[in-house]
């Protein structure tokens, strides 16, 4: 099953520069495993913010809570989750 | 350029079946032309509303403003557009 | 899986009386339906206003999409959605 | 009487590691209290986030009040109360 | 148990001048009928609108349900509820 | 005149019990003098949060402001205010 | 006692247009004979909509309701109403 | 002085066909005189909506309500009002 | 040109009442002189908050700014402003 | 393409004096920058708070999010972001 999730990141502007970088880091470098293993099936970036909206494949909604409370940022983030169906359209998409 | 597109109908309940279904049917073959010329990219229901979310690729504002406005649902439908940005993880994404 | 639904019915406080004993009739008739086959797990009344709080149990967000719409209220619904997740209680709840 | 009960938990990002950790098991122990003596019905985790949707069965508010204000987290949440009656379908769920 | 209500209601602006008459006239002497029972325990306008804001004393959820869908008025307004608990002050209030 | 007064507290966490204690209790003996001079009408508590409802009677809204403003808590405060007038069924009320 | 009083009018705008004159001019004589009284002190427009912010003096919140239940578009309208308390600052504006 | 200036048509979808571009183009050749003589001073289209941002420069505030009044469209617009004032950027800009 | 203009002021509860003391001092002054010179034409209190509405007059929105941000909490404040266009009912009130 | 940006720039009021100077005069040389190379088009003060509305023109959605990133200003910022459309009337305006 597939969740839209929109994420924010809100980090304290006095956080120390190093801190900031090595969280964010570690953010990337999870997201690079999500996206490997097929649980980010899409991730678009919503311009101006530290935001983005996700498409995201798993198998229960469980599975999406392991996730999301596995990135290193999810304690700073503002985590908005939909669940979505298929739609008649769909099958036209995935045969063009 | 992208655009993540939120679109919620609303019919009214009184409206006669066969304008109804005419209708669905009209929008349903506009939506296979748009996915079929590219300009869906991707599309999902929002499960238990007449509603979907959709990323939509364009060259221009003003393609999204005529596409959007060629649905046959349009005069009954919210429409909620958000421009979407490259997102770092992207490439991740592509190459996968 | 299970999802949160809260369902919200206006209906035009002109309609005539029997339409409306009719479609409550009907709506009560399909929620029965759904009762028996297991869809709705649980379903209470929001007090003064023709609203409910289900829990809706169903094999994938389609299932959800298909159920929620062959309510007869359906045109005239409000309906909200929000996917569930088991929570570590839950197995204190069930072997209660 | 019942209620639905919406439970949305901040902590501060920069809580230690420990603190963090020994209020999450207070928490949960006090949570199996609840379940063991019948004042939580139902309890589903809200995916992504440190939230929860729970039926608290209870004699009165005043009890209510005093059970979420004995929850070790109560300080960082946000709790919405609603109250709950009897839905007509209530009898073909408890018969099922 | 008590809770408070708001009830705001809207009438269609060109409704018949002897049909608001109506309706206003027998929500007035159903209130008088919730009063005499003790349903309504305390009731006061919201100035300036079709609005209330009562304290409704009933045994039941269920109860408060039936009597404000006993309203004549019922279908053009707006319900909120809310549960009340006693307050520690309430002891003071009640010996003054 | 009558004042709806709803009163919504957030202590920091981390405040120290017995300053918060302090408060709590200074809140408490000042509500008391307000009950007992005819100011709080009546009050009660929102169930799970440090909030309640009151319904205040003072000459003046400088009186309310000042009532208010003498609140020990009043600093960590969401104070919402709203003006009540008679309403016709009021005397069925007074005369119950 | 004074209070600041928010009134938007929405007229069908396939009202005939005989009868919208008729309204706002009914409107403004009646709006005249509030501002004569001293109920109207201050009123402004808010521009761009047919909408003003005023500030009423009333000796009771139950002549401000009366007032505006007599104003000929108060079906059509959207009111909102806020107590007002004397500022500090005020003896130097009424002595300026 | 000027003003941001958001404008949100909503044409019921059954009005006749030809109303509805009699509408528009008399709205348009409005719009096409607010531009000759200055008071929109820049217009952009909102995608996916009849609705527009606009920058209105007038002398008052009063005559900005009269534009926006003479609107053909003007009682199906929600009409959204925002005073600007000059940035110090705004010296970098014009002399671009 | 006029301006509805809200302030509402959030102190920090835990600053030290002699720089609490000190920061009200120096605005209820500053506000004297807004008084004295005409930009504050009226100023009522919104009352259990630390807030005001008020009408100010200036020539220009630059200056509104630079009157706004001279205040002494203004860092600490949140700014609501509005354009006022003068009401036709306004002649009336003048000549009263 | 365009976008309508709107910034809101909130800083703590205990920042140090100089801190905060050199953080608006930072901003405001970078601003100079976004003017000169033709990213921000427009830009006008909203009166009374630290926040502006411009409009910015990029070549891509990418670029935007680099330009507001690289505000000193950024982690300080609420930031809105719309697409915007070339409107009928837009030559109208260009040509004038």
């Amino acid at each position: 099953m597939r969740f839209a999730v929109r994420l924010t990141t809100t980090l304290p502007p006095e956080m120390p520069e190093s801190q900031r970088d090595d969280l964010l880091a570690a953010e990337f470098r999870r997201g690079q495993q999500l996206v490997a293993d097929g649980t980010i099936e899409h991730i678009w970036r919503l311009p101006g913010r530290l935001a983005n909206l996700g498409v995201w494949a798993v198998d229960t909604p469980e599975t999406l809570h392991d996730a999301l409370a596995s990135l290193p940022l999810w304690r700073w983030m503002d985590v908005q989750v939909e669940a979505l169906a298929d739609h008649p359209l769909g099958g036209a998409v995935d045969s063009r």
